[in-house]
């Protein structure tokens, strides 16, 4: 199959909803993945990111727990490798023929001997995908969650005259500028992310166990919104309360919640893998000083961070509008206040590219996306706030469209 | 901090529950695995696989997107490296104190010019975990997930004398035998499980969609069973329907359920990061002739099989008497049909060590914990059922309690 009968095999659009990618797309996103293979003169990268994959095929399904990769060659289309069983269920998300999909034989799943990345390495020679010529270079997506050093070594082995280099992100930087489709995947999300914050904000309570909150935070994420179903998130609801909200990443328990503490809540919205995180911070009960002020402060800041996403402009920019207002007020943030978003898979709705912090001097332009996460960690308590927006020609547009400050149930 | 000391800090029982992990389990599960480290030499191991690194630590948060890893010594306790904003908070779940967490800064995120490797690799030296002689030998888990190739040559760049070895998971297989306060958190999972599968049969109807059937599930998830709240499984619901129902792995869409249509749902309780999985089918209106059939061998089949999970015998034992009892009713199954549980993080609930098939003559001995999963997936349709089980100095001690066969709801 040619890139030109790929377009052919466009998906049939669907009243209402965002468009699904057309066979068009998914040739233009190819085409810019092997434009920039060829600035490399790389013969072939083996993509292993689920989020690279999905973009660049449409595949999309939990089989990244056992190894799996496409394998992009310098010009034609890419062949998919993974596990027979998943293999076989490919044509129901990707674009591939079954002439470019490979399943590794069942026997090969965790076993201490032997590594499908031999028998992929194996089949990807035969099929002249991989060559071990001392002129041929390839890239692996050294970085990437789910590629392990055994499946690396397993491919550096077959490749002794071959050089293989590190792929630097080359497909999560094609994919930070997203086309119209993708926007409107985005904007779906972003539908979805307010739903389920209000359901959050709604669920919180004095007496109220953390799960009780997560199991209505959940059901409102698979429910969606607007009657576009939610997908899966790529990072469960997070909300650290109390003592704790003063660390990130620290699950649910089934603690109840009480009167006199804050909970600090990040989740996402999602739809058909596009994500649209937001967080936001409830105090039950009159909050503290510290924290009511942190939030006005966080507010001021958010709005400076957000003016400087427009083209043009930067990630050290933003980052520096938004400490230069807190200081003012007396705080100071070391982390990165965002990152860009888009296709997430677990364990992180990130891709892994522009960050939003001073040592970021991307240029940024119109069909960005980013996350912009205000996350005030002190000792013993804190405070988050947060928007997904698109960078537009004339700034930032906003997916969600909820009060930013701080939420004060009595 | 020695290890006797550690065995002071034993959290708090809590009155009805699963009694939390005690000092003394801590040090044992830590003395078990030097021990397999003294067998084979090793002067530390690496480890990344976050299930590994909780079921030694404690320690828990969703922190696994950015690199972290535990360094186990040959002798006295482990220190774990994490980015410095996991590493503040990692005293909330890890009984390690400070001396023992060390945070990378925040910089080092996601940069294409330098890992977080390079600089847990430089402390590990100073801290003298790693020794870079001839005489010494590391391990590092090379099949973890997480464990990226690049984080993988930060580490092997460093060790140009040492020896650096595949772990061959050697914490996984310390985990496989459960100690009695493990096999009641496991119970605690399956009495979860049965609630959330109850509601989940109970969600399937005609006309519903794939994600309101989600949402009542992960609402049930979340809410747990008998006062124990639920925590995040590590893989989502999945409920392949109608004719992708002959594939496995498929996540769910908003495309509503059909009269005619079978649904297989694979789901998992969760308590406290121990899985107890299970599937089932559900067939709205009655079932074709094949689907019916398959039902009645399958669970002919499993009967057989977990005859056979009892000390001295074998994973091969358990396929052999399942495959024997499908064959005559003129039914085959290549891939495995079971595997070892226990803790589980995203992507995988699954221990990587044991396997229910041909290849595999493990032994069993009681404390062994499995998922029997009897997936058929055919052309165009599928058919699944479950039961995650303890193996018990009497045999197979079941988990959950649902009638096995083929749900009919007209």
């Amino acid at each position: 199959m040619t890139r030109a009968e790929a377009a052919h095999q466009a998906p049939a659009s669907v009243v209402g909803r965002p468009q699904p990618f057309t066979g068009e797309e998914y040739a233009a996103r190819l085409g810019r993945v092997q434009a920039a293979m060829a600035e490399r003169s790389l013969a072939g990268l083996v993509v292993v990111d689920p989020a690279n994959i999905h973009y660049l095929t449409g595949y999309n399904a939990w089989s990244f727990y056992t190894p799996q990769c496409l394998l992009v060659p310098a010009d034609g289309l890419p062949h998919l490798f993974a596990r027979s069983m998943d293999a076989q269920g490919a044509r129901h998300t990707a674009y591939l023929d079954r002439h470019h999909v490979h399943g590794y034989p069942e026997h090969l799943v965790h076993r201490p001997d032997i590594h499908p990345f031999d028998w992929i390495t194996d089949r990807a020679v035969e099929l002249g995908l991989l060559t071990d010529t001392p002129d041929a270079q390839f890239a692996a997506e050294t970085d990437a969650h789910f590629f392990s050093p055994r499946g690396y070594l397993a491919l550096q082995a077959r490749l002794t005259r071959a050089a293989l280099v590190d792929s630097r992100e080359l497909v999560n930087w094609v994919r930070v500028v997203k086309s119209p489709a993708e926007e409107e995947m985005l904007r779906a999300a972003g539908a979805i992310a307010q739903q389920v914050m209000l359901a959050a904000l709604d669920a919180v309570a004095p007496g109220r166990r953390q799960c009780d909150v997560v199991a209505d935070i959940q059901h409102a994420q698979a429910l969606g919104s607007g009657g576009l179903g939610g997908d899966y998130p790529a990072i469960v609801p997070m909300l650290p309360t109390g003592e704790s909200a003063g660390t990130p990443h620290l699950t649910w328990s089934d603690a109840p919640l009480a009167l006199g503490e804050a909970t600090t809540i990040e989740l996402a919205g999602v739809y058909q893998r596009y994500h649209a995180p937001l967080a936001r911070t409830v105090s039950l009960g009159q909050p503290p000083e510290r924290l009511a002020r942190c939030a006005e402060a966080v507010s001021e800041g958010m709005e400076a961070a957000l003016e400087q996403l427009r083209p043009g402009s930067t990630g050290r920019a933003a980052h520096a509008a938004f400490t230069t207002v807190i200081s003012r007020h007396g705080l100071t943030k070391e982390s990165r206040i965002g990152y860009s978003i888009g296709i997430g898979y677990p364990p992180d709705w990130g891709e892994r590219t522009v960050s939003l912090r001073a040592e970021d001097e991307t240029e940024l332009v119109a069909g960005m996306a980013f996350h912009v996460i205000l996350g005030m960690w002190m000792d013993g308590w804190g405070y988050e706030t947060s928007e997904p927006v698109i960078v537009g020609r004339d700034g930032a547009e906003q997916l969600t469209h909820l009060p930013r400050g701080l939420t004060v149930k009595a």
